[in-house]
């Protein structure tokens, strides 16, 4: 069944591709988050994949998808994908249009990603501009945030894309039956914020099934919404902060231990590191496409990796792009 | 000599007014943070001040003012300052107007105490909105945040006159010689961002010393600058999130460990707790009036209050308005 398949760039990341053909391995295993190899595209280029392949073990069964060029980190995104047009990224997302692959999976420069997919999928009806959504587990339940970047100057109807896409998701990906939405603002009654926030709360309050109004930034850590809408800009600062706060308040946290003489103080702290780790959370899914586009971080290790493959999978085998449709159709029209 | 006198709205916070008068003592006691009683002017209901300064051992020289009204914190700051002229924010504001104090701190309705400023002060010579400048010290050095949510919708001179104003604090009050200011934005690169920051950026660089450019969201725990310059929404969405996410993860942590029968777990992390703590900063610092107004925190303790009174004899000993003033005059004009 190509349609389910996962067009994996074997080129994006910090640690490409050692790591990303390591997690494509992985992710192969035998296990509750296993993903057939016949399900993964491996889009890079060839020899390189082929000979790293033979090296271990051999060809499980990956079908490989030929990509001559790379975008680098931090290369602009528009720039590359002009000069470059058979960059891994571009080739993976033309795997998905071309219906060789239903998703697209990579850990490289964001913004070509996003690039790349508005450009080479196209957006669904309804939708203008495409939002990052990423999951965190932080309060014990999945909580997606959207959009994380990949705008950073939206519309207030696109911030009633992002909850209603964001709603579908919720539900038909992590099994959150009735989606609670939340607006992320500077209060909690109804008025408060900039003018981007002020008319997103009406069409909000009109559009989108299960809206709660007005959440802060502290209720990230409250089980408050399952769902928080933001613009991409104060996402992108939010989602940095967060990631490195967490990981600089553990190393406080654990040279304090050790200076104590707690020497098993790792180990302890494993189970709040682990809900802390990106790499845990598996990739970005990018949704308003058609076709779906996954951005897994840059650091991603081959754990990473595999855990944003089994999510991709997820993703397809509960029609994450069908509940988006069905419930962008569904909501009542804002006048 | 009055004019270093700060007038402390005995009515403002969640555990006022007992909170407060209890601050008020502890920071008129003998220590490297000591604040003479007759700097402190006591602002509310003069017979509730005296009855409950009569039972906690006498009245040791504070100067009272009396105000009969109070903003509550959930209050619409607009309505309450319109319906109740004689609250304690606008009376101690006022003893700054009148020049019976140098400083007003209040740890009530953070708008309602922006508003009252603005009006009751009036803007300093280049300065259109005040900005509130919250100093963090995560990193072991102090770090200034402006503006942490005094205006939710800045024009790109507004971020130029904050940086100024920060950099003017900081280098006054904070000692840090030559304070380097950095932008907050989604990514490093010039160019970056939404068209407040890709203008502010021109502004800065052109009239902001010490500009360093773009920084993101992680490097508020990475010593890469002194001062971050950002608008209220994005910065009010950071500080609350910021402030929730120390205490989730420690207590978190918290339970972890003592799930491992470290029973002396919680003295280990009082270090890495005090350092996340809010009430160790003090209060925030609303930049740009003429006159000096300090927000603390809602949930201020004693201690809290205490350390903003100190922080607030501090900023006027150390000249922090004539600092800012200088600082504003000498920047090259924005062209």
């Amino acid at each position: 069944m190509t349609s389910a398949r996962i067009a994996l760039d074997v080129m994006g990341g910090d640690a490409a591709p050692q790591a990303i053909l390591e997690g494509a391995l992985l992710a192969t295993r035998p296990g509750p988050r296993h993903v057939a190899a016949a399900r993964i595209v491996l889009v890079g280029p060839q020899a390189t994949i082929e000979s790293w392949l033979a090296e271990h073990g051999g060809n499980p069964g990956f079908p490989i998808q030929n990509a001559t060029q790379v975008v680098e980190m931090g290369e602009s995104p528009a720039a590359a994908l002009r000069s470059k047009p058979d960059n891994s990224i571009s080739v993976s997302v033309g795997a998905v249009r071309k219906g060789a692959a239903a998703a697209a999976l990579s850990m490289g420069n964001t913004g070509a990603c996003v690039g790349a997919a508005t450009l080479g999928l196209g957006t669904l009806e309804g939708v203008r501009r495409p939002g990052i959504a990423v999951t965190i587990a932080l309060a014990g339940k999945p909580l997606v945030l959207i959009d994380m970047g990949a705008n950073v100057a939206p519309k207030p109807a696109d911030l009633l894309a992002y909850g209603l896409m964001g709603s579908a998701y919720a539900n038909a990906c992590l099994s959150v039956a009735q989606p609670r939405v939340g607006l992320l603002n500077v209060g909690e009654e109804e008025g408060k914020g900039n003018d981007l926030c002020k008319e997103a709360w009406g069409l909000l309050k009109q559009s989108c099934p299960g809206f709660i109004g007005n959440v802060e930034g502290c209720d990230l850590f409250r089980d408050r919404a399952d769902v928080i809408v933001t613009d991409g800009f104060t996402g992108n600062v939010a989602l940095k902060l967060m990631e490195e706060m967490g990981s600089f308040l553990l190393g406080m946290v654990l040279r304090e231990l050790k200076s104590h003489q707690a020497q098993w103080a790792g180990e302890a702290l494993a189970h709040v590191k682990a809900k802390v780790d990106y790499a845990q959370y598996g990739g970005a899914l990018l949704l308003g496409l058609k076709g779906v586009m996954i951005i897994g971080h840059g650091r991603s290790d081959a754990t990473a990796v595999a855990n944003a493959l089994w999510q991709g999978a997820q993703a397809l085998d509960r029609g994450v792009n069908e509940a988006i449709q069905r419930t962008l159709a569904a909501a009542p029209a804002a006048s």
